[in-house]
């Protein structure tokens, strides 16, 4: 049974059913509590933990960020330099990449983000060559997120790279903004040392926090449309909790996954048919990883809940992975996505290959691209294999707005037919303790 | 139980076993099969699908390249674009990241590869923005890599990228090379245009082909000692072929893996604790999937066969995927690997965030990761989840063509036990016919 499910100004989808799909009345009621706390116009002040998905109806983040931005983004910036890792960069990074491709470093587009996460002596020493040309400490800024302050990582990066640009630019210290909870220890050493300070709202986790100015600052400074972002977030909002479960999709998407898990289905494969796509998937990564993979459910019993979430890239891993999603195991339920594309240049029909493919003469990259969406679209059906057909209009602030307040709202949706806590994370303290014991050991 | 399973020049493992592991006699008679045809000193003459693992013994390969290189390889070479997909050009990539690192585009090291795998009339708009500074054809080589010599992307993608680059430069039918079957379409257009051509070995699957012309011929460009990366093969094929059950970790740890599978896992986690070896991670992704992921056996029983591979970076992932993978279903063999690095720079004592992390003081990067893998190690172990730690020497080609040797004897092993071909992927074609007529049709 084919349905088309949904359609916003965003985006429209189609879920074919391998299965039924029914209705679970936990989320009429859970829809009831939350409304009153997800609409109207409300300012700074968070109480549940589910209000970050109406952080884009927040008129003071932008405020905010713009007026840091005011004081700190002189027209000669070239380079952000952003020290954050999982929750801290993920989502601006997923903004970033959509809007600037896989070829930004290349290119000479200013200003750049650099992103710098994990730790590695290598890209330490590889951003030092990258900024070697720049002659003012306000050609740069140094963006350090961590909402604990704590993070080893990102205290150990961002340790690093002051240490290496103060022996070139001694005022650096200048050009540091931290992103942090208020009160945190990190927010106290930057107000010592006149840092400028932007805070993430208490009751708002890292995976959640794109629309905080953990995302809105980075991003704002790098010129991406952040009204656009936030606006079309705030129309998902309004139909990702409506009452009417007709025009609610994404409560329908969560039921469908949700049906999925119950036949079998242990991974949700992300498969986006733009390249550009890629951070987006693994910011929706961390998202359902995080949020329902779980020891314990609400109960306290020990129930390892949770889904795998896997990242593919049409058509790159078609000639990778497609073997193995169709011949192989039927354990995956996958989310096939395409935005739209301008045509390109298109294909010359006296071009030098022109005999190995006839069939593209005329045609542009993305009329040739469709046409591979639409060979796996009818091969993913033929084959019986659970998926959900998204459409995208161009990739775009707004659409990537309401893409990810989308997933947000499934995510909490999933998580509440699944009986689990979609907002802490305890497994996690186990290896950072043993991590600890070493570092003070050794 | 832990066993330390093995120890070559290139590299130590650990397995730490929660299952029992025992010897299937099915890979004595295989190894006893394979022997005489992947050693001894042979030239380019294949006739069984897994000579593809005696490909880094073969000087012809090095010799042709290199004849090729001295045509083509000008001294002003500046940007190889590697045109191909899949098996085209993972390895490739695998290799060029591997020691290239993540900023590679942004730095002014030259020459540079530059990968053009999916269609996107992005990319190619990026590519043209990026070789706009370069004046003379001779600056540039294009490297059409396809087997079959039919690649729906990178024929388009060719096209394309040479009707863009003849506007400029009218001889740039002089910098071609294309690696091909010979007498494939492809070779026979290549002969009449007068490019350069380079042939992979009829016998030789794309994902066993890095150690062919496919891989050598660009990574000899860009630098990379081509001699030491087919050691490090050369000498992991003899370990990887022994008849000795104690010193052949590679049978070893694919009846581990198998065993693993048998109790219930569906995915291989390949968790990378250096960064750069992401993109060698995508290739084995590729491998596995591809060679495992079977609808029949070998009798032609349909068993939907397979193993799904998931890509991990530490500590990257640390903060997105590791809550689900220690929390939640226990469906995972996991490879913890991890490479030595230098020190690098250490975090003064009197930093500015030295209240944050008085533990960090006087150690470097390298320092500090190693005590989060050995977090990891330990929390996986008391987890009980299955799991294989890799230690690798400092990443280099040689240690990269062992690593790589290693897993295409796995792979093979793997097949051979769970009765599928390793060489075949017959359902990719389902999508591409399904392709072709909307191509032909539109």
């Amino acid at each position: 049974m084919d349905t088309s499910n949904g359609m916003t100004k965003a985006f429209s989808f189609t879920a074919h059913h391998t299965l039924p799909v029914r209705s679970h009345p936990v989320l009429d009621a859970y829809i009831s509590e939350l409304i009153p706390r997800l609409s109207g116009n409300v300012h700074s002040d968070y109480h549940l933990h589910e209000e970050a998905l109406r952080l884009p109806l927040d008129p003071d983040i932008l405020a905010q960020v713009k007026k840091m931005a005011k004081h700190f983004a002189t027209s000669r910036l070239k380079y952000v330099i952003v020290i954050g890792i999982g929750g801290s960069n993920l989502g601006t990074k997923a903004v970033y990449d959509a809007l600037n491709g896989s070829y930004d470093l290349a290119l000479p587009r200013l200003p750049k983000l650099l992103f710098i996460d994990t730790l590695s002596g290598n890209t330490i020493a590889e951003l030092n060559d990258i900024l070697a040309p720049v002659e003012h400490a306000q050609d740069m800024l140094i963006n350090l997120i961590s909402k604990s302050g704590t993070t080893v990582e990102s205290i150990a990066n961002f340790e690093l790279i002051y240490q290496m640009l103060e022996k070139r630019f001694p005022n650096i210290a200048s050009r540091v903004v931290c992103t942090t909870d208020r009160g945190s220890a990190l927010w106290e050493i930057g107000e010592q040392r006149g840092f400028g300070l932007l805070q993430i709202p208490a009751i708002v986790g890292g995976r959640y926090s794109v629309f905080s100015a953990v995302g809105v600052f980075p991003l704002f400074l790098a010129g991406v449309g952040m009204e656009e972002f936030q606006k079309g977030a705030s129309h998902m909002l309004q139909s990702a909790f409506s009452e009417d479960r007709e025009k609610n999709f994404a409560r329908n998407s969560a039921e469908e996954l949700f049906a999925a898990m119950n036949e079998g289905c242990s991974m949700l494969n992300i498969f986006h048919f733009n390249p550009e796509l890629e951070s987006l998937g693994k910011w929706e990564r961390q998202l359902i990883a995080e949020s329902l993979g779980k020891e314990k459910d609400l109960d306290g019993r020990v129930v390892h809940a949770g889904i795998t979430p896997i990242v593919s890239i049409g058509s790159t891993d078609l000639h990778s992975m497609a073997q193995l999603y169709l011949g192989g195991p039927k354990d995956k339920f996958t989310m096939l996505i395409r935005a739209e594309e301008k045509t390109g240049e298109r294909i010359t029909a006296k071009g030098i290959l022109s005999p190995l493919g006839v069939e593209m003469a005329g045609k542009g990259p993305s009329e040739i691209m469709e046409a591979i969406y639409g060979g796996v679209l009818a091969t993913y059906k033929e084959h019986g294999l659970p998926s959900l057909e998204v459409r995208l209009p161009p990739v775009s602030p707004y659409v990537l707005g309401a893409y990810m307040e989308w997933r947000m709202a499934v995510v909490l949706y999933l998580a509440k037919l699944m009986n689990v806590d979609p907002f802490d994370q305890p497994n996690v303290e186990d290896y950072k303790k043993v991590t600890r014991a070493i570092l003070t050991k050794n």
